[in-house]
């Protein structure tokens, strides 16, 4: 079995391979990934391992990770499946790594497009060449909402929520409308500037957001919400075969 | 002449009107608003005024605004040429309201979807029947930057930037094909929504991002930078003929 450890700002989202597939995945806080990750050992046997994080860890928690495990810590010169053709590959952070890994290894051969909801939206762009191109940041749906409570003095803050039209009638819905199917309304924008583009476009969609987006979106879209998890495993395997 | 006083949260805009015209427009700080107004009484023979304001006044200011003229201030009970359907009228701000009232002024008989790209970018419809019905509210264009910004540990603070094509291949240009393209995309989409449900759509651009949006959009868009000043002047003028 195979440990795979996506470490994001305050979370941890854990998985563990067996013969490719996911078999269990573990969401725990930050600064509890020591002792889970001992009682992950102690219940699993893992073979191999790797470590995706944004965040930093401590001099402590590197060492007591290193008794574990030895993992694959993936940074900007790891081995990839795919060729970055990023400006500036070494700011390509870890977590559009790992998307366009997983993209290449589920969809080789096709244009893929891959949509990650979540604190931002992010869109990355794999070409059937597997050439990673970049693609675009913006504000994500909580972001959306936050912003315009917090840089305005008069409107609300409001929990996501799902919308019936786009003319909202009141404050709330109107703001509802300009988060919800603003987003909606970007999304299927951009995915038809690629398809213009790009035929047969594959339309991958992951993050936090993945299934109240997929309802509100009604496009054909596949929605994968460990899709970080999967490529992080495609790149573990791929430096593996490479040793 | 007529004077029409916009006043927002840190900014005021005066317009004198003459013979239904803008012939002059002003702009100065809120906290220099009496200075300004006194030397615009010296300039210029004003018989009527309106007043709109986002932003309270202290009582001295009232009472130095009196002094000077006897305007209409603008607020949920002032007559209107059209009829307001928002569930709830009394929220609705004052600055939609000019915006509904210069809509139906300029284009009686159409459907008119006004976009105000301001701070927030707010979407307001007015049927061909008058009828206010409301719209969106969304994040503006400076706000998704410094959203982006401040609620995520590694993203820079960008401006505004024309982009040229929708990958972006670096980080910067990914931001800039995020927040403008997608600003882009949301607005498309959301004319074409109207555009299905009502025929014969009329789109009016106006807001501080108007010139810079409406050479990205390449639509078929009014632009009208001073819709907010010209829908005033109409409330004016309605309610001084009610009289």
């Amino acid at each position: 079995m195979n440990l795979i450890i996506d470490v994001g700002n305050t979370r941890v989202k854990v998985a563990v391979f067996e013969s490719g597939k996911i078999v269990e995945v573990f969401i725990f806080q930050k600064e509890k990934i020591i002792e889970n990750l001992k009682k992950i050992f102690q219940d699993f046997f893992i073979e191999h391992s790797i470590i995706s994080s944004v965040a930093s860890f401590t001099d402590k928690e590197i060492v007591e990770i290193d008794k574990l495990l030895t993992p694959l810590f993936l940074n900007s010169e790891t081995k990839v499946p795919f060729k970055n053709k990023y400006d500036t590959p070494k700011t390509l952070g870890v977590d559009r790594i790992a998307l366009a890994a997983a993209a290449v290894n589920q969809y080789p051969n096709e244009n893929v497009l891959v949509i990650d909801a979540g604190t931002c939206i992010t869109y990355e762009f794999i070409s059937k060449n597997k050439e990673y191109l970049g693609g675009a940041i913006s504000p994500g749906i909580k972001m959306r909402y936050k912003a315009l409570n917090a840089y305005t003095s008069k409107l609300p803050l409001l929990e996501r929520s799902k919308i019936d039209g786009f003319i909202g009638s009141n404050t709330n819905d109107s703001i509802h409308s300009g988060v919800i199917n603003g987003v909606c309304n970007e999304i299927k924008g951009l995915i038809n500037q690629y398809t213009s583009e790009y035929k047969d476009l594959t339309v991958v969609l992951t993050g936090g957001d993945t299934k109240f987006l997929e309802e509100q979106l009604k496009s054909v879209i596949f929605a994968q919400p460990n899709f970080i998890l999967e490529g992080l495993h495609t790149i573990l395997i791929y430096n593996l075969a490479d040793d």
